[in-house]
């Protein structure tokens, strides 16, 4: 390489692992690739590179992908990326429908028989939610159905976990989210709650409703093309935070929902698909709620996260084993096992 | 599935091909996503998404990617996006860095040995420039040093091929292209030229240099993270374009650049290298520029689109023979073969 003063030439000649880059072909792109992108110092960097790399490569070696398509996907990332806005995420969306977020839930939290599973975070939740004290409602629609929650969290023993920060997000009536209001000029249908001492919470909201995930963008385009329907069954959001236990982002199904087995974002899983009540008249004095109407009783449990990280490293190295790869985990994660 | 009035849930229902989608696990989301993706009869887009999702899957496991590096990876591509505009195209740099462009190049313009070879689009050619005569100057810059450039375009026979569209790009002598420029109000460094019934096009642009692609985004950042200089050797762009003859992309670039063997985005190849001599007295009156100033002299070889088609299908069918796949080439692309 000749003398240069330029900052990159000279950090790239004095780097020994950087190969010629010159007449790369389909068959050898891929391990230049991977060589040039390998020189981090960061084991799990480089793999993760690495594995992208190979993927991406892979898919278009196998699809002999056009250039046309090639072309037409970037746009779609465009697109995506472009119709995002602080309470937009079409990626999160496209992550939901093509059940790579589901994999990652269920991959990071793993639960023991008693946990309460996991579901699908989707691109609803926001960090503006008020905190309210329990009793509360977190509606301001006058046409939903009214439905008290009343819930707990425990952990695995049974025993009530305190101090558990909540948050809580549904649609409202029309099956929108408070944030797909253009004139949204306060959270709606959304709270955030804390667990008391007895691990209890409650809050009045509405029954939920099915509702097609944004449509209008890109995602919805593509589901179209792939002639999917676009539905969630009616459901409401919870996630769980407490220091020391594994956070939990699920939701709860309503029975009998139409898309009870074709959610479009794979999120639902048996356990968390539930029965509403009516309020009997002793309930409805008690929280201050019309008798006869909806009633949301559930019991969520926790893991802590010691428990839940033993699991989850011991599913990974036997996942990892069955894969055939050689690895290690440092700090959780897998890494090239080099030695 | 309840009755339902929703046509989604109704469309839904119609489909037998549709998998119950509940309680979907790490071992059983794929084959459950690649068969609600399976429902559009366009065998191309379902075999398409079929490996998209499993190789988007296979690196979540293969890496047990973290809910953290998830959501960082969705925030990479929002970043990626919302940067874009009409004259960034951050998606392809992202694709060149991945070597994703390269590959996509040689899959689907094969050069038969005397055909020009490829190289890569690069995210700044734009669909402004101006149709110049031969002999035009594309360049307002007055820093850099001049370029006579004198070229022919024949076919692999050494016919000249006449009437062919060429755009020609290249930077300013600061390394930026026009469009990286905040103030740019028309193009320069770029125009489109015809060749004339010999095959010739010439042109008066400048000297090429070394520039970093943008790095002041995502993906210089990604570059940065992987320890990877931002550089591309001095080179000027070319795209040729007649009906019945193979779209060529490619560029030259200059022997003994520091970046010769470390492009950034894979793009140099050997048979692309050139030598730039400088412009004698005879030159110099027959074009009007001045003796001394560099000159590029270069005969590009077309290929006809029916021999590339050829060609192509044929690698194509090579390949997915030996990587085991049973596929049939439908319009060029393959799709699975279930006869």
């Amino acid at each position: 390489m000749a003398a240069s003063n330029q900052k990159g030439a000279a950090a790239i000649a004095a780097n020994a692992n950087a190969p010629p880059l010159l007449d790369l072909t389909i068959d050898n792109i891929t391990p230049n690739t991977i060589r040039i992108n390998s020189q981090s110092n960061n084991a799990r960097l480089t793999y993760v590179m690495a594995r992208l790399v190979t993927h991406l490569h892979d898919f278009a070696r196998e699809t002999r992908l056009s250039t046309d398509e090639w072309m037409a996907s970037l746009q779609f990332l465009i697109a995506c990326g472009q119709i995002c806005s602080d309470v937009r995420n079409e990626f999160i969306l496209l992550s939901d429908v093509l059940g790579l977020s589901l994999l990652v839930d269920n991959i990071n939290h793993p639960k023991p028989p008693l946990g309460t599973e996991g579901s699908v975070l989707g691109p609803f939740h926001t960090h503006d939610a008020p905190v309210l004290a329990n009793g509360s409602s977190m509606t301001s629609d006058p046409d939903g159905e009214p439905m008290l929650a009343v819930c707990t969290v425990k952990d695995t023993q049974g025993k009530p976990i305190a101090g558990v920060t909540i948050d809580i997000w549904e649609t409202d009536s029309s099956g929108h989210y408070d944030v797909q209001h253009a004139d949204r000029d306060a959270p709606s249908e959304r709270c955030v709650m804390v667990s008391d001492d007895q691990g209890r919470f409650w809050f009045k909201g509405l029954k939920p409703v099915s509702y097609p995930i944004p449509h209008d963008g890109p995602v919805g385009k593509l589901l179209e093309r792939l002639n999917r329907h676009c539905w969630r069954p009616a459901h409401v959001h919870f996630m769980f935070s407490k220091d020391g236990w594994d956070k939990l982002v699920t939701a709860l199904y309503l029975r009998g929902d139409p898309y009870e087995t074709s959610d479009a974002v794979f999120g639902v899983k048996q356990s968390l698909v539930i029965d509403l009540d009516k309020v009997d008249k002793e309930t409805a004095e008690k929280y201050g709620v019309q008798e006869g109407s909806w009633l949301l009783k559930h019991d969520f449990v926790l893991t802590t996260q010691e428990e839940t990280e033993k699991l989850r490293d011991q599913l990974a190295v036997e996942a990892l084993e069955k894969l055939g790869l050689r690895l290690k985990l440092v700090d959780h994660l897998p890494v090239p096992d080099l030695d």
